[in-house]
């Protein structure tokens, strides 16, 4: 059975925001990690959703949502990927109910994403792969960039001797342990 | 002997402009592509320092310039490594003449770069990074992130076979080829 894909619309705020948890946890991210981001990102996503920059699909099975995509324009300053333009296009929170895996489903969002972005007038895109999809990715034409990160304000815990974030208000991220674990 | 660093300003738009070109020179870009994304690098860049939101430092050594480095704030919806906020951080731009490696100015700049973001409140930056720089980092704290890519509207080239994309103008962009040659 393929999957039916309709456009997002501020009616899925909360079903967006509970399957972005649901991707950070098949990344086996820290629930408390995943429950401090909660408020910031359903604010940041209605602000989004609303005035539609942050756009994309959601697919069903039978009218019952069993996954989701969203995309959004971003800026970066002409480059040779994208030589006459600063806009390009980003792919974020790619995720598909377990039950419904193996179907293609992700492969049909991924597609329909691309098509959307050429309408759009953009040639290049970027997005921040789980291990889980990269090969479905890869398949696609996906390839690797050379981006890096780093947290800044690193401070040692006093109790372990790891590096935490210390936040303004004081709280420990644990992203950087986080991320410790799941690459190695 | 220590380079000096000063805040970029408006007036360094050309030079700027030139180290970048140079920076993707040291990548082995090819001179058209680089050419063809001169102009609206130049326009965009031109916007961004007049408006402040491009920022950065210049490297001196006796009072001549020797090296750059650019910044960005960038939106990013709150993320497990940012969770209560969608600010971030982005470095690009970063280069020093070759007569002038060696002394320890990437670093320098790398570092006034890093301390700006967190006067600013930003905890967390991205960057991409020249093959050359990837070590450099790598010491000072930064690492990989599963960011991939990929150039859209893709076309054969009937000449080549290869893939070529066809850009809006007709004009082919070496983009996707430059990469195949520059990472095996």
């Amino acid at each position: 059975m393929t999957s039916q894909l309709r456009p997002l619309t501020l009616h899925d705020l909360d079903l967006i925001c509970r399957q972005r948890n649901d991707m950070f946890r098949t990344m086996d991210m820290p629930e408390d990690l995943i429950a401090r981001m909660a408020p910031a990102f359903r604010a940041w996503l209605q602000d989004r959703l609303s005035d539609e920059t942050y756009f994309g699909f959601m697919a069903e099975l039978g009218g019952q949502p069993v996954g989701g995509i969203g995309l959004m324009e971003i800026e970066f300053p002409p480059h040779p990927a994208h030589p006459d333009t600063s806009r390009r296009g980003r792919i974020l929170n790619l995720f598909v109910e377990p039950e419904a895996r193996g179907q293609g489903i992700a492969r049909q969002l991924v597609e329909a994403s691309e098509s959307e972005f050429r309408t759009r007038g953009l040639t290049y895109a970027v997005l921040h792969a789980m291990d889980m999809s990269r090969p479905l990715y890869e398949k696609d034409g996906w390839r690797g960039t050379a981006e890096m990160e780093k947290v800044l304000i690193p401070d040692r815990s006093p109790a372990t001797g790891h590096l935490v974030i210390a936040q303004p208000d004081g709280h420990p991220n644990h992203y950087t342990n986080w991320q410790k674990q799941s690459r190695t």
